[in-house]
């Protein structure tokens, strides 16, 4: 029942509500132990301001929960590949684990040729398609 | 009077208040038609948080305070070069200048080969010796 998939599917949502909002669909979860401790959506309307991505939330958010800056042990299910701050943000994070969902060619990290912590592993591609098709649809409302 | 040294000592400023409560001591001052509209220190360990650098916190604090979340006509005058976190936070603000310190060869955005906005002009090594010499003696507390 908890796989990557099915955690995803929650970021997704996530990235749901987001859309709702007008806000670029991407959302985020962080797991530990099998269990969310955060889970995050792109705010940057919102809040009026550029750093309030969906990981940026969701990093604050899971050490606030554990007590430690550092998210050892965490997993991070994000939508969207992150951008060169998160990615900065997550390295700093020494997460054990990030799942992405849809590459972002463009504004995404690891055509940057950025890494993360040495110690991170990140997989790419759960749930792509419909990761990526949210985003389509929220840019074709934006920019038809 | 308005100089990039002095907006620079006032960052060098917060840069000690950072170092005196045992934090990475990294300074950052927001400057906008020139007056002060913002001003951080790092607080990762205050707030067990990594992503509460400097540059953060002021991004966040002047688009408040301007009520728009992009810093066109903003300089920021930071102490030590931004890491890869924050230039791309940075970069997603459009901030008009950036003015830097010391440089930051290992941790930097420069060496990343990471650029900012297209728009931003970015100046570096403005009192380089002392910004860099907070840094060396706060290390050297931490690793002696």
């Amino acid at each position: 029942m908890f796989s990557d998939e099915y955690f995803m599917r929650l970021a997704l949502k996530e990235a749901q509500n987001a859309y709702e909002q007008d806000e670029v669909p991407v959302g985020a979860i962080v797991v530990h132990s099998n269990r969310i401790i955060a889970k995050s959506h792109n705010l940057t309307e919102t809040l009026n301001d550029v750093t309030a991505h969906a990981e940026m939330q969701a990093i604050t958010s899971s050490a606030n929960f554990l007590g430690g800056k550092y998210l050892t042990g965490c997993i991070m299910y994000i939508t969207l590949e992150p951008c060169v701050m998160c990615a900065g943000a997550l390295a700093w994070s020494q997460i054990s684990k990030v799942v992405i969902g849809a590459r972002d060619p463009q504004r995404g990290f690891i055509n940057k040729k950025l890494t993360l912590h040495p110690k991170t592993e990140i997989i790419s591609g759960v749930l792509e398609n419909e990761c990526s098709q949210l985003i389509k649809d929220f840019f074709k409302t934006k920019r038809p």
